[in-house]
């Protein structure tokens, strides 16, 4: 079970998309409420001020710290955007997002922040992706693959791709091209990407037709997703070993006796 | 050398005097710029709502975890302060202060919180003691005794005093109750009741007034306070041992090989 830390959203009048922990829980207390791990959504990009990125990596270093503390794991979820309001569905930000996407891979790999596994964007905007646009493209298939291991390369962690709410197809689509890519990710984190249809069900056919919705169209969404995890691999094999075990054994230090 | 991570003071407008940290500093940067320990300042008492005593419940966890993560150590000093505006240096608030001061140091004591050491304030008014007062009294002797009694009982942490701004004259009374209540108390942070005379010939007399302001009364200001440290013991006594060494062997589990 992952938990969500933060406050949902940030503050418009604020300049840097600020992030704020919900103020009644601490990680310990995640851990009493069941959770495995901690899961923390950061707005970040490297084009905003050095003042607002300072404060957000001071406060990333916070929450490492108090993860390893409170001796719970961190999915660290970093979102682009743009600080000046630039559209971030449009062509312009599409071309602006793979070097944003990178960079916070690669910042945010850094030991200091404690993240154990970052939890990221596709850095292309699949829209624009030259075989699947419909309209204009921003980048061609390579281009795409390209970004894709070039983020896959700066990674100095494990890592998983969420969907940002894409649909199905779409984001069947994107696992099609990491799996081209040959990334190493280590799985997907999909939710709207399954279920999403399933709320214009309930909307019109009510309760008993968006179970049936969910029993099948959801189960092949899911099915879908899983059918293109080719090159998917476990967490654990980002560090060179074959079962979480092995890595305890190897990463601390053994009581003496 | 000690750092604070908080922000100074507190926002008028929000009930329950909230803490908030430094935006640019974590316990890393701290360790980083030189600090060998946090310190954190957090108003605090029993009465006031539980949603604000949560909040600061949770803020301090987080803290508590997060020096651990980061390796050092923290210091933590509950200030006492009555949620309704009652002023804080009258008769009224001086009746409240000791059970606030009693509770705090019980509440900050869980491990839970991870706190090293508690910088606290002394639990009586030392304006109102019967004995030191120039007017009306609150506390008999024996009842200040009692009072230091009690919250040295309920310590679970070395705990040192704060000296809150009072004169010399009114510390070294305190320390002299101290000693007499023998509390194991680990020593006392004073700064102003060591250098605030200073100010006010810095004022009239300009700077080598000041210095030789500081270099004879200032030195005696300490002296004195030196000299009633009777019944002040090394923290790690307060861990049955006789060395900072001897608790690191006990505490933590050594390497094998």
């Amino acid at each position: 079970l992952l938990l969500a830390y933060e406050k949902s959203g940030y503050d418009n009048e604020v300049q840097g998309r600020l992030p704020d922990l919900l103020p009644h829980l601490s990680a310990q207390r995640i851990r009493e409420n069941g959770g495995d791990a901690v899961k923390i959504l950061l707005y970040f990009t490297p084009h905003d001020t050095d003042e607002v990125n300072d404060i957000k990596k001071a406060w990333l270093q916070r929450l490492g710290d108090e993860c390893k503390g409170a001796d719970i794991p961190l999915f660290l979820e970093p979102i682009s955007y743009d600080p000046n309001g630039m559209d971030e569905k449009g062509t312009e930000f599409a071309k602006l997002k793979p070097q944003i996407v990178i960079d916070s891979m690669r910042e945010f790999s850094d030991p200091k922040y404690g993240v154990d596994i970052l939890k990221v964007e596709f850095p292309v905007n699949m829209k624009f992706v030259e075989g699947y646009a419909e309209g204009e493209t921003v980048y061609s298939r390579q281009d795409a693959i390209d970004y894709l291991k070039e983020a896959a390369s700066v990674a100095g962690l494990p890592f998983i791709y969420l969907t940002a709410g894409v649909s199905n197809k779409t984001f069947t689509n994107s696992l099609e091209l990491a799996a081209e890519a040959g990334t190493p990710y280590s799985g997907v984190l999909a939710g709207r990407a399954t279920w999403l249809d399933g709320v214009k069900i309930y909307a019109t056919g009510g309760n008993d037709a968006f179970r049936e919705g969910l029993s099948t169209q959801g189960v092949e969404n899911i099915q879908a997703i899983n059918g293109r995890l080719d090159s998917a691999q476990p967490w654990f094999k980002r560090y060179g070993v074959n079962s979480a075990e092995e890595l305890l054994q190897q990463g601390q230090p053994v009581a003496a006796g």
